[in-house]
């Protein structure tokens, strides 16, 4: 798939040197987002709601209950907005007003269609477990039909979408630079912690492969 | 500050044993957050921008470039859509459909206002500074007049409101408790890493208390 346009929503209009249209920079950051924030407009006005997601290809796929108003604007096809931001550090800079966060953020434009064959749906779950930790899908009991039907799930198609980032360090001026002030970065992260398992756990079932923290600071 | 008022775009609909009204709810999540996503509408359709927010009192507040397209919409007064999210961890259920993820968020609607005046904006900087690490204010050079001037900066009041949030173990049916299948919580958690001093950095500077890090895993 070729990288995105520069539609004129989708530009970024500040700051252009951080932006990037490349769609393996709006992927990696979709992929590695543990969440994001979906907009929709609602009797005119903005609504900001914040859902799991989960990428298949150029696909950007959602589940919830069939109550869940997002996920009707989702499957109802309105136009969507969404965004993944993921917080990389604090920028600390010898002047107040030079202080700035280094972030990698994705925005993209759309309509969702609804996820209704079974089959889809079933693929789409064993995505988004494996998503979660790799190999979990082959330990668990996969959907039933009628919890498949009972899912409401949607995918939107990643056609109009940019990222815009900030990375490295403070950007004091020369003059600011002679102040006996620290600067710098503190590197921020988002971190597993070790696995807390069920109260009700058979403490013969071993924690599996999949779940064995690989993030720990 | 009373609580928030259950007005209809505010009110969760789903799960609504996991929503709060509380003026403490919402605001202990918006200052934990490290960023949050601001939704507005433009022609019609849905947009959402990542920025830092801060909040004192009753207000959240905003700052960027005079040129931010963001900052002209809080600015201008427009109806806006602010939601901040924390994720705590992800539920690994015994089957694959009750896998599900713990989070807080607030979502606040509203209008914000523009922050004009000098001492106002100054004493929003120094909260800023001082949320990023106590103490800091005092060791930065604070904002010059036109530093203060050539910064935009608006403050949304907090007047409608609400909390959503999932706690706790997974949810499997009585019958997946038998299945041989781990099940549990990994928790997760935004953690700062040790400090990164700018490269140009004297070295006889050394990092200040206010940096030194708390909140390591």
């Amino acid at each position: 798939m070729p990288d995105f346009a520069r539609t004129p929503r989708a530009t970024v209009r500040r700051k252009a040197q951080r932006a990037s249209y490349a769609r393996t920079d709006v992927n990696a950051i979709l992929d590695e987002a543990p969440f994001c924030s979906v907009g929709f407009v609602e009797d005119g006005r903005p609504v900001v709601i914040p859902i799991n997601h989960w990428r298949i290809g150029d696909s950007l796929y959602f589940h919830g209950s069939p109550a869940s108003r997002l996920l009707g604007v989702l499957c109802a096809g309105a136009e969507v907005c969404v965004t993944a931001t993921l917080v990389d550090g604090w920028v600390l800079a010898r002047s107040a007003a030079r202080h700035s966060t280094n972030y990698r953020s994705a925005v993209v434009f759309g309509r969702a269609r609804e996820v209704t064959d079974r089959a889809a749906k079933m693929a789409a779950f064993a995505a988004l477990i494996e998503r979660l930790a790799p190999g979990r899908w082959a330990e668990v009991r996969p959907p039933s039909d009628s919890e498949l039907d009972s899912v409401r799930m949607a995918a939107l198609p990643l056609e109009e979408a940019s990222v815009k980032m900030r990375a490295g360090p403070p950007a004091d001026t020369e003059e600011d630079h002679a102040l006996p002030v620290w600067a710098g970065v503190v590197p921020m992260r988002l971190v597993a912690g070790p696995p807390v398992p069920d109260d009700g756990l058979d403490p013969a079932i071993p924690l599996p492969e999949c779940l064995k923290p690989r993030n720990e600071a």
